[in-house]
């Protein structure tokens, strides 16, 4: 599936896995120009090999020094000096940038008089636009003359800028343009993996996991294929994400060691990715005292339980000194937690927190609390409320590094929920948003759904009505974006090859949550699939952005309807069972009956969750006739003959969509046949079976939902299709 | 738990393990007093050893031979020859009967004046009843004077005699009696392990096992605790039981070569159960000649697939001379079998009969054949119907050793079915009747559901009408019993301790189907709980009685209401899941609507399935009225208001039922708690557990599948109970 990989290539990934969006293809045009870097440091040298592994390919040249002729392209590093934590990383004996270049060297200021000119007048450019400080991971591109310069503060600022480069291609090199900054607008942009260390018996190696096994652990270590997991570093810094955390945040008797006499086997992963800029975080467990500790207790406000914490952590940074930090599900599916001590949640993140503050470390603490032994006929409770009653009272009781990590809806990661009310319930404390990338209630990577718009939605979305503040903006102003990986050790990394464009797009809305979805796609599709190199370039470009850009709706139209969740097989989540939870103890009910459906949560008569938003949402969802059409059954029970703001009843639009959905399916089938001989055959055939099988169960969904709401309501679908 | 156990005791079976319904007090009556044995052989032996274990026990005294003091009890062979077999394999060196009397006498006659006064008396006696050879496990029991007599023609009718007494106890010693004949009504009473050697990695050791892992294997071999094998031997013989199928009938990679290279493990197993006189089979499968045997294909029809099978089945035979035969599950649930070579079943069964043939074996066929990949839109389809269209025309082509085993109802063993059709329609087939004693779908043995009079039920049926045969007739005509094991290597071996009950009146009822199941339980009883040494006897034995008899109806009652079946969740079959296999390929639906409930299966309207009945069932089943009413959502759809025979609408019925069999299990708990002190506390506090979740359990049920059938009828309960 490699095609067109010259001899030469020393692309650190292995030959038989799918280069995703960094293919040699996508460095065409940085490969095929002169390329000048100044700086130094390790991440420098990732974008000095970067750049020579394009020009190995594309014929073009690089050189690190400031003399020479002229450049198409000059990476250039503003003359600050390289942070601490980088020139630590640079140097220790792990780092495996391979030194082509003399280091020691600190060509802090440019001497080439030619290049020095393009440089005064890009950085006075820069200033005029009224740039301030590019940070760390900032950067600012101009096109001066013939010569396209990228300038940095620090060596991640740079590599951002030769990514960005290759995503914009032939066209960074244009017509001229002034300076135009980029910087993130999410300081951390995270990607949490679900990963066991052991093979859990139940939940496999990856929990969630849709793409075979880890490619971080194998066999209860790290996993021994280093280049994959180099190579997977490069995809993630290509699309910005600058955190991992590598184990599934259910921490079972092997991962709990990770934190102590196997850190060695994070210390290795933290090796690869540093090359990359991206930090290693631990999922750690809360009783971990206990577990490997030898102590009698895990008491947060124990004096030997917090001395435990201080010198565990002062040994993890000793061994990695630039860690992130921990990632905590505290009293939750069964974790331990604070509770088990009479303590909340507030002393139980402190007490991490305070043992990583010294070293910079941060402590996400998972909002996602709830009583999973709920009792299904009591309709009081309610576990869309949990999160909300936990955390909202501990507003402004946090450490500083504490980010509490909130999923973004009050449940579970479903098609279609609000945003949490937690996002706006705790200005006093650093919220990190929380999405899904693997797809567990989204067609789990057998399913065409690009997720973008979905989690657009969300960034977008105003708490506190129209002129307040965004999700985004919340999360910018704490602790960023988090999310569950897709990836495993599957060719195509993801399983279902277009599963891939979630993973970067995630990425580069946590990098700037103002892109539009739509573009991102068409950036993924254009670095993926090069376009540009084949025999319809517009038709590939339209086709597959058809296929893709609007099918989470699709997944949504022939899966639950309007809002209301859950109707999947309990346990693995995948295909439909109307009634799956409807009985269960996990708080996830539709509670259909002959007259009507939906959880009704209003203050009036329901379980008064309307009452934790702030308004104007707090009365918007309060209400049948305001409530949003594609929440309606999240916050109301109706009967079925209710008519939504579509116009359509409620039974109507359920028959409606699913029958809709399917069509759109077949649809989306029907255009990727039109792409044999456009695409990459393997991949092709792979998408092939992926789009059979997403035929399959959306018929499935459609005619049990269809079948499940008709036999209780008893309505004829007005257009006299079959229900069963 | 084995409280009374005296220092001598020289049982097999180690200490923690519970003795079921042979303790050492059930050997009371026979062990404080005289045994003389006469006879030879292996089985001979085992009685002796029996006798003397009980002597040691009680303080009595057995001989073998003829002249002695007078005794109370005479086990007598009639003088007959040992039968080749015996001999054979009481001569075999794995025989492990411990030879503590001189053996190559052969007292073929009794040689003692009055011994042979005593029986010759008996002989005439039972002469005189006109009873004529009691055959290879019959006996006859005469008490004359202060002597009972026990008279066989052969060394298992002795053992079976023996146990006979035993279960008797001091009533065996009574008043004097002419004498009885006892003979096995089934010639073959077998019990189906649906153990793995290899642990699988969904189903476990033991598929559908409640009980802990496998008794038989370990780790990939033959369990190495033999003990533990030749006590349970023990058990079964006690109770009648005298062939084991000893895996799994979803045979895998492993089980398969069992067949061949592995065939030692059998063989270890085979001397173990052969001193008790029980034989062993082996499930295969039908591929073996390409999983095992090298071959390219399994086809019945292939030359070199004969060949093979004949050759495997001499090896079989030299290494295991009693070997008894097959058991073959085909074409069903993902096993192969000769549909693959466009052949049919009888050509496929005829293939291994031929082979086991020249030996006596015998080739179980299961009958468990249906689609399991139906389409539940499909509602022409009807998985009732599979066994009887696909067995019923190859009546007559089958060979003389084959046996058809039919489960005993169409479906899969529901808490209640009708019987099965194919029962009725192959005269010409020699059929085996087969129940589950495991209570997969019965509560897994963490309910207390007494099966007995469920069976007793199934065997008592006239599938012909009234004055026809009964089911029990065709099963003694035929193949005898056969049924899926309950046992594990839990210390109680059945998990539940009252479970062990199933075990028994399972042998109990295929040895004679007439016994009252209600007779058969106190016989249990007081083999199990010596309420005769018990503080209140006869408290504790009507409260074990009234605790178990009606258990099996308190079951249905509050699970899966009027036949209708499959209410379960998925996969494990435990607990309530009214829709959970509604929408699934398992063809095991309810069509349960806003309007009404229940399975079309009518010739007038539905799949026609009444119409593999023969009068005067074809009739009754296919009438809503005369349909019995715990049958009717089998056989028929109606509405939630239609009327039952017992007067009650359909959907009052479930409510009251529902309610009902909570508050049975309510008072099962509260009879089980006056047991206390009456009962070894270890068996106690096991049963105290197990009824704590039952009553979890049936109230879970209960609201259910209340609230299901509330939802969806919307009427209310007439008695105003709570319906969630």
């Amino acid at each position: 599936m490699r095609r067109n990989r010259p001899e030469c290539d020393t692309s650190p990934d292995p030959t038989d896995v799918h280069p995703a969006w960094l293919p040699p293809a996508a460095f065409r045009a940085v490969g095929s120009r002169h390329t000048l870097v100044h700086g130094d440091g390790l991440l420098v040298d990732t974008v000095l090999r970067e750049v020579r592994l394009a020009c190995a390919t594309h014929g073009g040249t690089v050189r690190r020094s400031a003399d020479g002729p002229p450049a198409h392209l000059v990476l250039a590093l503003t003359g600050r000096s390289p942070q601490p934590a980088e020139t630590e990383a640079a140097g220790r004996p792990g780092g495996t940038a391979p030194a082509t270049e003399p280091s020691g060297r600190t060509p802090s200021v440019v001497n080439d008089d030619g290049m020095r000119r393009v440089l005064d007048a890009a950085r006075a450019d820069l200033a005029a636009a009224g740039g301030g400080p590019l940070g760390d991971e900032g950067y600012a591109v101009v096109r001066h003359g013939e010569v396209t310069v990228v300038l940095a503060d620090a060596p991640a600022g740079l590599l951002h800028g030769l990514f960005h480069v290759v995503r914009l291609g032939e066209s960074a090199f244009g017509a001229p343009h002034p300076a135009r900054a980029y910087r993130p607008v999410m300081r951390r942009r995270m990607l949490d993996h679900w990963d066991n260390v052991d093979v859990h018996p139940v939940m496999g190696q990856v929990e969630r996991g849709y793409a075979g096994g880890s490619i971080l652990w194998r066999d209860g270590r790290a996993h021994p294929d280093r280049a994959r997991v180099r190579a997977y570093a490069r995809l993630l810094a290509g699309c910005g994400i600058n955190a991992v955390s590598v184990n599934n945040v259910n921490v079972h008797a092997t991962e709990a060691r990770l934190l102590t006499d196997r850190l060695d086997d994070v210390a290795e992963i933290a090796d690869d990715l540093r090359s990359y800029g991206i930090r290693v975080h631990l999922s750690v467990n809360f009783a971990a005292p206990v577990m490997v500790g030898g102590l009698s207790t895990a008491d947060p406000l124990d004096e030997k339980v917090r001395a435990w914490w201080v010198e565990t952590t002062a040994r993890v940074y000793a061994r990695i000194p630039d860690f992130g930090g921990y990632l905590v599900k505290a009293d939750s599916e069964g974790q331990p937690g604070p509770f088990s001590y009479g303590r909340d949640h507030a002393d139980g993140a402190n007490l991490l927190a305070e043992a990583l503050a010294p070293y910079g470390g941060v402590m996400h603490w998972r909002a996602f609390v709830y009583n999973h032994r709920q009792d299904w006929r009591d309709r009081s409770t309610d576990r869309a409320r949990a999160a909300h009653d936990t955390f909202a009272p501990l507003d402004g009781r946090f450490q500083d590094n504490v980010i509490v990590q909130v999923k973004h809806g009050p449940v579970d990661f479903q098609t279609r929920e609000p945003v949490s009310p937690v996002i706006a319930a705790m200005p006093g404390t650093r919220l990190a948003v929380e999405f899904q990338v693997t797809q567990e209630y989204t067609g789990q990577q057998r399913h065409v759904c690009y997720l973008a718009p979905w989690w657009h939605e969300v960034l977008r979305f105003t708490p506190w009505g129209d002129d307040g503040p965004t999700v985004a903006d919340v999360a910018a102003d704490g602790g960023g974006l988090a999310a569950v990986s897709n990836v495993g050790d599957d060719p195509f990394w993801t399983g279902h090859p277009l599963a891939q464009a979630n993973l970067y797009a995630y990425g580069r809305l946590a990098w700037d949550p103002r892109l539009r979805p739509e573009d991102v796609l068409d950036e993924w599709i254009d670095l993926t699939f090069d376009p540009a190199a084949s025999a319809d370039p517009e038709l590939l470009r339209r086709t597959l952005h058809e296929i893709m850009d609007d099918s989470w709706r699709t997944y949504e139209r022939y899966t639950a309807p309007l809002g209301v969740g859950f109707m999947v097989r309990p346990g693995h989540h995948y295909g439909p069972d109307v009634d799956g939870y409807e009985y269960t103890a996990w708080g996830t009910y539709h509670f259909a009956d002959r007259d009507g459906v939906g959880v009704d949560r209003t203050r009036a008569t329901g379980t008064g969750f309307t009452g934790q938003y702030p308004p104007p949402w707090s009365q918007v969802y309060e209400s049948p006739e305001q409530c949003p059409d594609e929440l309606l059954l999240f916050f109301h029970h109706v009967r079925y003959d209710h008519v939504l703001r579509s116009g359509s009843t409620v039974v109507q639009h359920i028959y409606d969509t699913h029958f809709a959905g399917v069509a759109e399916v077949t649809a989306m089938s029907d255009r990727w046949a039109a792409l044999a001989g456009l695409v990459d055959p393997v991949v092709h055939a792979r998408v092939d079976e992926r789009l059979a099988e997403q035929q399959r169960s959306a018929q499935e969904w459609c005619d049990q939902v269809n079948a499940y709401f008709h036999r209780k309501s008893g309505v004829p679908d007005v257009y006299g299709r079959p229900l069963y």
